[in-house]
């Protein structure tokens, strides 16, 4: 090849998930594994009606050329949706990107050099992983137990690096993989934690909106406000394919950050930043998330019925999400989640091995399941489907499975 | 602050163009600055149309996660469009970004080591220069004349960096800012001398369809396929404000820049894309680009022969853009183009000083002007009030000019 590639270019590989979710969509093949909202929640009429009020009344702006910050009246609504949630945000402080993905490869940009440690829950969204993973960081897991990381091993870890950890990366609403949620005390033991090792933190909530019976604990950047980056995200509220998230930075990060994004890609789209502030007057998010609440609950409740249903005598244990789309199931010790995946597939169902998750040291008992791609009657067959091949498996014994472990390439 | 900044982070700055746009902004300024395309081009009926389809017919999959590649009727419908073109292109090696500044983006993440040399046009585009400079590279400017950069300096400097240069980055048709083109022997030429040298090709190609008379010459990767990699965007054809653009790379280097895709921002928004897939079906581009050809021609034309009359005397040069959005004007020897811009500001017409856009040795006389954004009575209107400045500056001395020139960040 004529090319050279870059040093970090040689590090990227395929997403494994990726890959997985190609075989979960061969037709009949119910999918427990991709972390595709259900699409039953998009808002299909909102925003035919708000693509027809936008092209009549704001076509020359929606689709020129706009500021790299994003639209005033989306930051100011992200704004003041923050504030009402504890936080202090100004409108200034909202970096409008695409998806929430893109806020993480802006961060990776401007806090990371090659070699920068850079701390990670375990496991943690892999996403989050690839997109740091081209400005080469020194990865570190923080262990941890149900409740999140631990804060004393957080104190260690970033006392043993000197100060030098750029960021922790933190989930606490719902995480991906796990579902799990940082309770009250746990945030502010993490968060005391942070403050007083001068560590940054990076929160990233997509998910904490879609809580089942009560709000989730006032985040970590309510507490840390100028220590503290905020990434949000109307992939799960609204609709994935608009390819809108927000960052919330202190003022004296905002204009690295903003550098980055316009060089990244000057703007994101005008159309869709439109469209959405079309569709959030009025308060219509106060009518529509509590529908997609009730419908993940009603799923994660299915799913939680048929697992005590089917893995009774199984030695499986999993958790009780309180929100968001994933929870977290432990097969028996030795046995390879990713090495069951494929009788799985054949057996009709998906599901993503834990192991993709870790940014080292893998638990490979470990798999994650997600309850709302599927609809409820698929979730029953799904988990029947996934429960007799554990047994299959556990009668043939582990090594019949191990041969068959595909290749992990990435993280 | 808390947060340690990446060495990169420290080099980045604030456009100087972003900068000035923001100025133009005002209410009464005619910006000949901006490189906007005329909202009159927008094809708003076409795009409401779509919306409606999409909304109706496949609202799931174009609100849903998709595919990191883009989707696979537009990725077959750009390797059709450049087919005929002349050139070899599969749909496997098209990859959808979020306008064509991503590929930038994506191009240095793959391609740029920190300290890597790399080539490029002197002046060039200011965007590429901002995508590539987060991964440090050693920027090298090839002089050339008003055809182009110039092959023999070409091979000199490939030579001088025992071919450790990872591209050369070049926007062959009307290009930004100086609206030139290369024609056939300048094309022939770099291509053989790239390719004798080992240098891959990056070939930005945002204006190509923009031609007055003829299309222009045949591209640099129709003649080096497996050394080029090229870019090409629906902003000018259709509309900025959908973030729409794409690469197309060897089969060979393709899947580094996909997993670097995915990482960026998972892919781009799956509701635009439908929305463009299903404008361009039955031929709407023919019957579309060819009214945007006929509105620039009239537009630039009507600014060419403004300039004609009212810059008599005063010892100012500018070439005749054979399409495209831009024209490129020499002030006398000596008079900066950025002094002049707070005089002409005052005056009501704003322009893009051509310093901004040199990686080095700036040419401090030159300017750029946009012939799209305003229109024809407004184009009359502005060339008048520069003309007034220069004339007025010229009467004055330069002294009085380089006080008040504005800082200059970034490249």
């Amino acid at each position: 090849m004529i090319f050279t590639l870059a040093r970090r270019a040689r590090a990227m590989n395929p997403s494994v998930i990726r890959e997985i979710l190609k075989v979960t969509e061969r037709p009949g093949i119910i999918s427990l594994a991709g972390g595709l909202p259900s699409a039953q929640t998009f808002p299909v009429e909102a925003l035919r009606e708000a693509s027809q009020q936008v092209l009549r009344h704001q076509a020359s702006a929606a689709l020129q050329y706009a500021a790299s910050e994003g639209l005033p009246v989306l930051r100011e609504w992200v704004a003041q949706d923050l504030r009402k949630q504890g936080m202090q945000v100004g409108a200034d402080q909202v970096l409008i990107t695409t998806g929430s993905q893109q806020g993480l490869d802006l961060l990776a940009k401007v806090l990371i050099d090659a070699g920068s440690p850079i701390l990670v829950e375990t496991p943690t969204y892999l996403g989050a992983l690839q997109a740091f993973a081209p400005m080469e960081p020194a990865v570190h897991s923080v262990a941890g137990d149900e409740q999140g990381p631990d804060p004393d091993v957080l104190r260690a870890t970033a006392l043993s690096l000197s100060g030098r950890a750029r960021f922790i990366y933190l989930l606490p609403n719902f995480q991906n993989p796990t579902g799990r949620t940082l309770g009250e005390a746990r945030r502010a033991d993490l968060a005391r934690v942070a403050q007083s090792c001068g560590l940054p933190i990076v929160e990233d909530n997509p998910y904490g909106d879609l809580w089942f019976d009560a709000a989730p604990p006032q985040s970590l950047s309510a507490r840390c406000p100028e220590g503290s980056v905020y990434l949000g995200s109307f992939s799960k509220t609204l609709a994935p394919g608009l390819r809108l998230g927000y960052l919330v930075a202190p003022r004296q990060l905002y204009p690295k950050l903003l550098q980055a994004k316009q060089a990244a890609d000057l703007h994101t789209s005008s159309f869709n930043q439109r469209l959405v502030a079309q569709v959030l007057q009025d308060g219509f998010m106060e009518r529509h998330v509590p529908q997609i609440r009730r419908l993940y609950k009603q799923q994660c409740e299915a799913m939680l019925q048929a697992l005590e249903r089917e893995m009774q005598g199984l030695g499986v244990r999993w958790n009780r999400p309180l929100g968001g789309m994933f929870l977290w199931l432990q097969l028996p010790a030795g046995m390879d989640a990713a090495a069951l995946l494929p009788a799985a597939v054949d057996q009709g169902v998906a599901f993503v091995p834990g192991a993709a998750f870790f940014a080292d040291q893998p638990v490979r008992e470990s798999l994650r399941l997600s309850f709302v791609t599927a609809d409820e009657p698929q979730i029953r067959a799904g988990i029947a489907a996934l429960a007799r091949v554990i047994r299959d498996h556990a009668r043939s014994g582990p090594s019949a499975g191990t041969s068959v472990r595909p290749a992990e390439g990435g993280a």
